[in-house]
């Protein structure tokens, strides 16, 4: 009776097994080519109990995206001291996201590649996420001109622009030092923090990079408007 | 006779329409839900002649990537003068990227969000614009260093991983700024310059943002090895 109890499991740990095994496979063969015999097998479990708790192939993919999303904004979360100055936050933060995709790849190939290559409905849960990321971003951008007394010079929509960019640099940061050997999660987000503190820091100074004179020839923008700097 | 002949246009000529028109339906439906009846009425054709001359609706897709991959990659070249600076020429860059992304956002839309939502063959085409626009930037920032006699001091891992920052950051300002009313491409282009020179710049100057010790609490990330910077 030993042996029986040994492998009989709370349906939510048999769940977290099957979960692991297919954001796995999902990662690593894509979600079209990842098969449900491979992830069962994988799982250590019979295919009919991966339908029998998750539905279909969808569904599954839907719990991976949800889990793993959470858990990156979480590590993100928790990689942060609010009481620190925004610059170390920002590090640390940054420190925190490199590290979680550096050590789980396969969840971010799911979130950053395979979910938003695969239409609705699982774009939108990623979609949910990365707001929830901006958000965090801008309150951190928001952090930092209030530091550097610069909270009326930086436009809210400035603001959302800078916070827009961040994260879009850290994204395509983090899938290319994943696909790059030797590159590690420190290197990353150091190289990151070059890219954006330095930018961020000179504007908190009061040191934007300055546009060319609108008449200058050779000006390839559409729009007269001015500058948000 | 006249009137037909007024009707009767090169194949080249009408295929170009059928990709406007695909361009348009795509951008705004989304691949999935585009129907072939919709673009054919846009193009001012029959369907039979959209299949006759593209053969399929993947096969459609694809073109309208590839066409409009390549606009924007001219577009940028054209809008950059090598003689200037670095800086200017990472401006006109940008100001050429975010005054031709404000102008066709559809065209945007289907590289930047329909191409990669779909899956294979689509994700390949645009995999390889964004190559070439990587490869692009880091000929920049390695002009940038050289300018700035640093060109020792940036290890190409660095300069390529702030290449692929910078792009990923440009993406997804595009994008925001596209969804967001009253944007300019100007605006956008400055807020990039003020992210990606100001610190580029900083850093191009000897500045870069100092990491805290290693042993300090409260620093996430997992790997000890030395920061690039």
């Amino acid at each position: 009776m030993g042996a029986v109890k040994t492998k009989r499991m709370p349906r939510a740990v048999r769940e977290q097994q099957m979960l692991d095994a297919a954001v796995q496979i999902f990662g690593q063969r894509g979600y079209m080519a990842a098969s449900m015999d491979e992830i069962a097998e994988l799982a250590g479990v019979s295919k009919p109990l991966v339908y029998l708790y998750l539905n279909s192939k969808e569904d599954l993919f839907t719990a991976c995206i949800r889990r793993e999303a959470k858990a990156l904004v979480e590590a993100v979360r928790a990689g942060v001291r609010p009481d620190l100055a925004a610059d170390r936050q920002l590090w640390e933060g940054l420190g925190a996201f490199f590290a979680h995709t550096a050590r789980n790849p396969d969840a971010w190939a799911v979130l950053h590649l395979q979910a938003r290559t695969h239409g609705e409905p699982f774009a939108s849960e990623v979609t949910a996420m990365r707001e929830e990321i901006v958000a965090f971003v801008t309150q951190l951008i928001l952090a930092a001109a209030r530091e550097a007394h610069r909270d009326p010079d930086l436009p809210e929509r400035e603001v959302a622009g800078l916070a827009e960019a961040l994260v879009g640099a850290a994204e395509s940061l983090a899938a290319w030092a994943n696909a790059t050997p030797g590159v590690t999660a420190r290197q990353a987000a150091a190289t990151m923090m070059n890219f954006a503190w330095a930018g961020l820091g000179d504007l908190m100074a009061g040191r934007p990079w300055s546009p060319p004179e609108e008449q200058q020839a050779g000006v390839q923008v559409g729009q007269a408007s001015a500058a948000t700097a």
